[in-house]
């Protein structure tokens, strides 16, 4: 059993698995305590936590990882500290990708953290830079493969990974019809980021307003988002169209069963159209390349940058109840401990 | 307006379009008659009728065609024999593919048909190596992309399609399982066509038999089926495992909106899959080299041919009625007139 130690370590534990919605009471801090690293070990203080969908998603059952249990401390993505290690090979003061979960400190075996070059904030490294970006970056090219000219479609297209697949897909030199669901994020991606057109998914009109958006029809969807929007933007597609199935964001918060598709299969055999779902850790090979090319895009201007910090570990369970109800823009994480000097 | 001429010609005319099940009294038949063909054009005795599922499917809605027009002859593919023609190009005397629907007869400028090299009988030309057969080769080799060892489950697996889809599948040397409707076509699957497992879709444990025909998991589904099977057989794929969309056939002679899967897009993302609808026709620049692979897997028993002839025009209504429901095995096609000597 693990040296409960002395360090103070405040935790959020997810003290029951929501049926319906997610909300505040399903979650509890408590003041425990830390050990220190046993051999080939480090302890990692978390400086930034990651807020995401999958969050959710992990409540809901078995997806790429197990089941999240109630009692256990929230499970989620971090960049981390290291600011003790046990003839771990990994230096204390190196920044790490970890799953820490949402708690100040874990202890976790060298080969479960991932070193970081920090280039640029380090809220970069969780935004643009990070996961996110890298999952826009694979999601688009490798399962979609964009043609230059070609029409893409992005569906929460203000979310943390949707603004940066739309503004790849623009550096690609495709026209980008972008998906949200409110005027203030409607506005900024027309205006900020250059979207060529972007619709409300709320609109009664969406179907006749997405014909409008694409008069050529879509070519790739890179769908975040699943449920009832899919069968609304597959029939707006063209032949030979590629669906990049990122996430359904719309199905993990909800009550009961998903909500399914009806044109599948049907219409991909009439319009030959592909689906395919990816994990962007299935591309862990090519992060490095990818990583560069993001960040240069970054430095030069063509990429923008989308965050949102929220302070203070206590803050995280509020941060993804609004975010699975669609309150952010762009990438959201939370500050748990000031960036090392 | 086209000349009516005196030749005698008998149609089968599709009355009324059905809004459920189909049945004969959509149907009439009637005894018509044709003219000569016009410059450029030939006339065309139909020998061999296709019967398939996409017959139905045409009733339904635009396709990859437009949709059927009540009081028009029925649209079917044919083989027939040019018996006359006025510049074409075309020698009378020549075996062509030709889209002659439900008649004895039909003219067609000399571009809309593919003048046909006969290998063996000529019911092989509308079976495995004509549409279906390459529907099977194109789908599972160019879709699924199978590797050896790999494990291929095929729907409607005793059809004109299913069967030689999996029967290519052991060629490249995969486990196959079979999904079929009947004692006899599972027997048949099995003994005749060596086909590892066969699974009866209207058992009630039918998750758990495919998870014991495919103990390793699915790796391709050769879907032609569509409807409820899919979200059965999705959750038994391996990850990164295929879905080939060859058709839907549980949904085209079924009243109302198709039934959707409830596992799309969600489970292609957890399970990275792929799905992927095609049209034969795409690959037509590529048919001359499938037609000598499957003649050449013919000709040396690997691969067996599995045909249904109905006797006259006139049965063509209940041999379509007849495949929706299940009855056929292998290719049906109903013989209109003698082969030419």
């Amino acid at each position: 059993m693990a040296d409960k130690g002395t360090r103070p370590n405040r935790q959020i534990l997810l003290v029951e698995r929501p049926s319906g919605r997610l909300e505040e009471r399903h979650f509890r801090a408590v003041d425990s305590t830390i050990g220190e690293p046993g051999p080939g070990e480090v302890l990692c203080r978390t400086i930034l936590l990651s807020i995401d969908p999958a969050n959710r998603a992990w409540m809901r059952g078995r997806t790429y990882r197990s089941q999240l249990a109630e009692g256990e401390v929230m499970a989620g993505f971090t960049l981390a500290e290291v600011v003790a290690e046990n003839h771990s090979g990994v230096p204390v003061g190196s920044i790490v990708a970890a799953d820490n979960g949402w708690q100040e400190y874990a202890i976790h075996p060298a080969k479960a953290v991932r070193r970081i070059t920090v280039r640029g904030p380090l809220t970069h490294q969780m935004s643009v830079l990070g996961i996110t970006g890298l999952t826009a970056y694979f999601g688009l090219l490798e399962v979609g493969r964009p043609e230059e000219g070609e029409t893409v479609a992005v569906s929460a297209a203000a979310g943390a990974t949707g603004n940066v697949a739309g503004q790849i897909a623009r550096i690609m030199g495709c026209r980008v019809v972008g998906i949200a669901g409110s005027d203030a994020k409607i506005a900024m991606l027309r205006r900020d980021l250059g979207f060529e057109a972007v619709v409300n998914y709320k609109s009664p009109t969406l179907r006749e307003d997405l014909r409008e958006a694409a008069p050529d029809g879509i070519d790739i969807y890179f769908d975040n988002v699943g449920g009832p929007l899919l069968d609304t933007v597959l029939p707006v597609m063209n032949l030979h169209g590629r669906v990049v199935c990122c996430g359904t964001v719309s199905q993990y918060d909800a009550e009961g069963q998903a909500v399914g598709s009806r044109l599948v299969p049907g219409l991909l055999v009439v319009s030959r159209l592909r689906m395919e779902g990816f994990i962007v850790g299935d591309y862990e090979k090519q992060f490095p390349e990818a990583e560069e090319r993001l960040a240069h895009w970054v430095a030069n201007g063509q990429l923008k940058v989308l965050e949102e910090v929220l302070e203070g570990l206590d803050a995280a369970p509020r941060a993804l109840i609004g975010l699975l109800a669609g309150a952010n823009t762009g990438k959201r994480m939370v500050r748990v401990a000031p960036d090392p000097d």
